[in-house]
């Protein structure tokens, strides 16, 4: 018996429960464990709601936290790919396609089509609503390294030159006036942590 | 010097994060671990995304997305109050109420405004919108119940008659057609609990 269209849907919506045990790089602002990609997938769609105003082209707010709602889906089957992991990129978007197409797979094919175009636009990173959630994926680790006195540029001994090359330019592109601000932090953080009086110390001001 | 319009965002921003270290009752699907609040609002945002068209009246499913991404965030102040923890109703509005105003005012005033709006139109449970968005809340942990092979149930001793009073009024309500179904699941399980043949078996079927 062909499965009906909710339970294609719910079969989708039971799969991904799996994002919540894929975990990311960076920790809790708290510093109590490593963040999981289901709920960074929630704070970014509430960047993405809250800091709209900051976009550097017109953006539709709704279609921008649908990308950042499933951008991470892949995930489930290819888990996280950390920025500065040095993994290959052409390699990586291969396994990232094929499970696209396997997750969105299992919804209904008029949805299973609408979410793989999506997902395909964000990753293309052309249009001004991907963009803008590609801006914010890579603003919200920024914000955690910054929070947290060094986080995850600390643990792999990034520099302020990686920082501004791995960061800068997709900030930069979706929300010119965020990555002003983040280049103020960073250039700050690295020049207290050269001076030593940065260490351990987490950044307090400011936000 | 008062804080500007960003600095005030991401004030907000940084604080729920701690949404992510609220606890709930409900497990992950693969019982590693309970689920969060922030994991679950993910989560609920991505039914809301795939399963609109279940809903009892005409919504906009964007606004039952952002109503499902901020609707737990009082829980950073009160913490989860479990369906099955029989707590006083009455008592849990005014704190959770409270901590509406505390945290959606940390945001400039138009954005708190609007999301404390939002977020009370979620609570009174009227429009047509809110009315899906709290049908699916209630729907998702059922699910979850479902899938794990009685879960919360079971450790709280819940019959039938308490599953059908607690989640179906306000899944009915919103969601007719998605209680209907529920209705078989929960009927189905408490047989087989019952004739002992559900013992430790979980819902492979359906969905």
């Amino acid at each position: 018996m062909q499965p009906t269209t909710l339970e294609k849907q719910l079969g989708f919506l039971r799969e991904i429960d799996r994002l919540k045990s894929v975990v990311r790089q960076s920790p809790l602002l708290d510093k109590s464990r490593k963040e999981n990609s289901a709920e960074h997938s929630w704070h970014l769609a509430m960047y993405a709601l809250i800091l709209n105003e900051h976009a550097c082209g017109a953006v539709n707010t709704d279609r921008v936290m649908r990308m950042l709602l499933l951008h991470d889906v892949v995930e489930i089957d290819v888990g996280d790919f950390p920025i500065h992991g040095g993994s290959s990129s052409e390699l990586q978007a291969e396994q990232e396609s094929k499970a696209a197409e396997r997750l969105f797979g299992l919804l209904p094919s008029e949805q299973a089509d609408e979410f793989l175009s999506l997902w395909q636009e964000f990753e293309r990173a052309e249009s001004e609503d991907a963009k803008f959630a590609k801006a914010l994926d890579r603003f919200q680790p920024l914000l955690i390294n910054i929070f947290t006195g060094g986080g995850t540029w600390a643990e792999n001994g990034v520099s302020l030159e990686q920082v501004l090359s791995r960061y800068g330019p997709v900030i930069q592109r979706g929300a010119p006036q965020l990555w002003a601000v983040c280049e103020q932090w960073v250039t700050r953080h690295f020049s207290e942590q050269a001076s030593g009086a940065g260490k351990g110390a987490e950044h307090k001001g400011g936000a």
